[in-house]
């Protein structure tokens, strides 16, 4: 990984320790990597949803045991080997152990004839099916005659993990990070999504919040589906914005994907941010959507999320391929990427929805807001004082507000703080 | 009528059979008129509304039985006739007959100065009174003198008769086609009218449809207030869209006039079809409406009823006059007519909104709607019916996904039937 | 006051006998301001609001009776005299009796160095403090030593008076003025303010109006909160519209300062007004407010009150200081002033918004309202009957539709008073 700016070692360690490991939907990849989570932040927790579940249209799939994987030619030398690289094997493979013709063995063969040195990447969740994928190079160059082909997997009654860390702040309205850890070897898609939402978790730790925050490491889409089955009361009422985390780690542009609706308070925050940043990013549609937003924002579902990324999925040569690795991503895109979230948050917590809690205008003086002499002209802080009470109809946020009064934020929520102190504001 | 592109023999029939009925508000020549319809669409029902009944602010007047009018000079030569032109007798002209010398016939005479060879129309509808439409030029003719006048005409405590069309189709959302009887020997102003609505329900009773279709026959004015009267709650219920059928037998322009409220389902369809068909049409407003719509966009009424005709009422010169006759209006004029109403029916047919069933995203793999071979790009049906479902959000109808996803509305529709069968989307 | 137009000579006594007065926000010099109006408007009711009543944030304080104040220096000469100028003693200063030395006086001592030769304009309503008001030059003039400072006043449990005019029309639907009656020897801001009220009732008195017309006289803030406070549902369900009078004086400008939500009734119609008599005025934010308007308009009263100014309060030099004085104004800026609201006015009186009552067009006929005899054109007159009821759908006023129909305002409202007279239409 090109260095630069300097990521947090724990976020170093947690890429370093899980790069390896054969993540898919379930399984020992997914907890060895919630585990390299837990390291850090001990609070979190882990769901282990069972296998067979039912959740509305979906159905929790049987636990895939993954050991290894390898295809011997009649020489003996494996010329594929799942210890090399484990997007070699189809993910969820089933087990076979058998000797086969090169023929045989060409109909369970994936590779991309257009980008013949790369390892492609192909799951086979829903069908009991087994593969492997490999250079389209390599494949070339196989001589027909028999091969050994081993995958030892199999599938077994167990559960589906999740993780989920939950940071209370002073309100029960909470802000949704999430992201997923279902896919092996690749480094923008996918490990740089749970890296920034570790270095999230961890600062987000570190402080005291006014909103709740609420960090979710999950199989895609199956594992999203089961969450918000489980917590769909719960968010319809309590989250105030959410965001997918995904492809973070590349230093090469910056995008931004809405909500299906488009202008929710995640989609104005995001773009409020990306602007002010000056950051020169690209404005995708909904009908690109590739990740959990097609869950969060489905029909019935109906919530506000989005997702700001780097290089989007789908959108550069090296996704869901072996080029996807710890080249493809630096420390400056991480660490860019982890601040521009940063941003978002301080945008959150910076902001609030004041309302007048008086008739009429308050009677400033009696609390030493007027100076009681009257007749000259108001100060710059009577005067805001005057403009907050004045405009907190329940249609202005600090961020509207600041542009309307011309003065910093912090201003704002200051001053809002001490007229809520006051009893003359409440907030929403 | 010029000849041209070739009606159906069964419309030429009912125009030709029809065109020589003395219709008016009530009376023989609107039952004629029925008859005619009722053998070509035996399942027209006919409502009688007796005389005297009260319906809002207005009460369905008595009978007009007419049999002829005529005024003979002194020399007993019949200077006019109604059997030559029923337009000669104002319409519901109480019964005279009495010689009476040239001043006094004046003032019951009706002619155009302006165009002095036609026969003008008039009614005398809410009055007793009598009078003879005729050309000027016959006018200045007519000689100092006696003339013997009679108009054989009697009121009765009779009905007003009213045709209805209904063909159910499979849901009771309905799309009403509405036109008028009470006009006598006038070919675009009225004839062009019952003739297109008879084709539509001679197309519509021909296939399946989904939606149910209403097509009326109705004295102008009195008679679709009658109908709203005793439907109102039906209609508010179940009309989705109505269009008033008038003036559509000539071939010189297309004209478009919106509902009260302008944006309805009726205008955006109307609008839409008049577009995609590349029609040179001028959009009028309602400021200049004149028939039905009066009615169906009444404040306290408000349906959405609109109407596209040819040449529009009170903008051609033959309008309401004998030379709105049947060399004024052509087969290909009419033909023209009756597919533009088939291209609006169809674009209701062919279009739905549909509604997500299903919590977050199917589980399209077990319905075979997806290969279970996953990492790959979506194949363009796949991404297709993931889009459907996606922006199935109760907003979008056919026509919208059609411009969003940019494939043809067949498309849309074949692939919403399946989605439906398969139930993962509903239907309004 | 410079000539020109001539005002009312009852008005023109008003400003002349009112002038000198000792006004502040309770006390005597309001209730001679409260008698000279009632010479004018017998009508009027004085409300006396006891000192120490509470209402939402406020109380009412006590009643400041004033007598007189001056400074003398050592040789017994007055150098400060209220008797001459009573903006010299700071509004509600508490009494003292004192010698003291010019160090400890010029702590008491408010002037503007920027504007040496005027006299500010000071209040300590809520604080007990005392308080001189000189020009800048005769500060500097005062010569070391000691001095006689009296200020003869006194606190009382007494009452704070506001003034009300209603004039009863023919709805309880009101258009309310109001103006205030708080400030010393000052000419635009304040006494215009009173001065074109007064001749506002004083014309409304004369006629007969459809609206109800409300024209309040009362002390800045504390004098319209205890108003709305004893009339919130009042106001709530008839208030129409508002306007804030003050600074109306000068001849210089126009000024419009829209109501917080900025698009009433009240706003439009003064914008109309202003644009129709081609004024060329500065339109204000309501950031800029500074009269009774910051309570009408706060949130949780919410009436639409906005106002037409002449030089706005806090733009003119002259603005709080000796210097707003007799001469700043003149009888053309006031003349002009109250021709503007007497438009404003007409404005209202020759609006309203019709209903339609009927269902389905009325039958016209029965009405004598069309020609009965039919087939022609309509006439005008039959036009404009007909276009009247079918936008009478609650959505348009007589603005909309003269502008629509392409008539004048008159003729509308003639058309509509016959319309609802023969229960085709009704009011709101």
């Amino acid at each position: 990984m090109t260095k630069g700016q300097t990521l947090e070692p724990q976020i170093m360690a947690f890429i370093n320790n899980s790069w390896a490991f054969v993540r898919s939907i379930t399984g020992k990849g997914v907890r060895d990597t919630l585990h390299e989570i837990k390291k850090v932040i001990p609070e979190l927790e882990i769901i282990e949803a069972p296998s067979g579940s039912r959740i509305w249209d979906w159905t929790v799939p049987k636990e895939w045991e993954f050991n290894f994987a390898y295809i011997e030619n009649d020489k003996g030398i494996r010329v594929i080997d799942s210890e090399i690289n484990n997007l070699h094997v189809v993910s969820y493979s089933s087990p076979i152990n058998k000797i086969m013709d090169l023929k045989d063995l060409d109909t369970h063969l994936f590779s991309i004839p257009d980008k013949p040195s790369v390892i492609p990447y192909r799951t086979t969740y829903y069908e009991n099916n087994w593969g492997f994928c490999i250079q389209d190079s390599l494949r070339k160059s196989l001589e027909p005659g028999n091969y050994k082909v081993v995958i030892d997997s199999k599938f077994i009654k167990g559960s589906m993990s999740i993780g989920e860390i939950f940071i209370p702040g002073k309100v029960e309205t909470e802000i949704m990070f999430t992201t997923y850890i279902c896919h092996p070897m690749m480094a923008n898609n996918e490990l740089s999504g749970p890296a920034v939402a570790l270095a999230l978790a961890s600062y987000l730790r570190g402080q005291d919040n006014y909103y709740s925050y609420r960090i979710l490491f999950v199989p895609e889409t199956i594992g999203s589906i089961y969450f918000i089955n489980k917590n769909f009361k719960n968010l319809k009422r309590n989250l105030l914005a959410g965001y997918v985390l995904t492809c973070l780690g590349d230093d090469l542009s910056w995008s931004y994907l809405p909500s299906r609706v488009g202008n929710t308070i995640s989609d104005k925050v995001a773009k409020r941010v990306l602007q002010r940043l000056a950051l020169n990013y690209k404005e995708f549609s909904f009908m690109e959507r590739g990740s959990d937003e097609r869950q969060y924002c489905s029909p019935k579902i109906d919530l506000p999320v989005c997702s700001v990324m780097r290089s989007k999925y789908g959108t550069y040569e090296q996704y869901h391929t072996s080029a996807d690795n710890l080249e493809f991503i630096s420390e400056k895109g991480l660490s860019d990427s982890i601040n521009f979230y940063k941003e978002v948050i301080s945008e959150f917590e910076g902001n609030r929805v004041p309302v007048m809690e008086i008739h009429c205008e308050p009677f400033f003086s009696k609390r030493k807001m007027r100076n009681t002499l009257g007749g000259g002209n108001l100060s710059n802080v009577e005067k805001l004082i005057s403009d907050i009470s004045a405009f907190s109809d329940g249609s202005n946020d600090f961020y509207e507000m600041s542009k309307m009064f011309r003065v910093k934020i912090d201003l704002i929520a200051s001053t809002v703080d001490f007229l809520t102190e006051n009893k003359i504001l409440s907030i929403r």
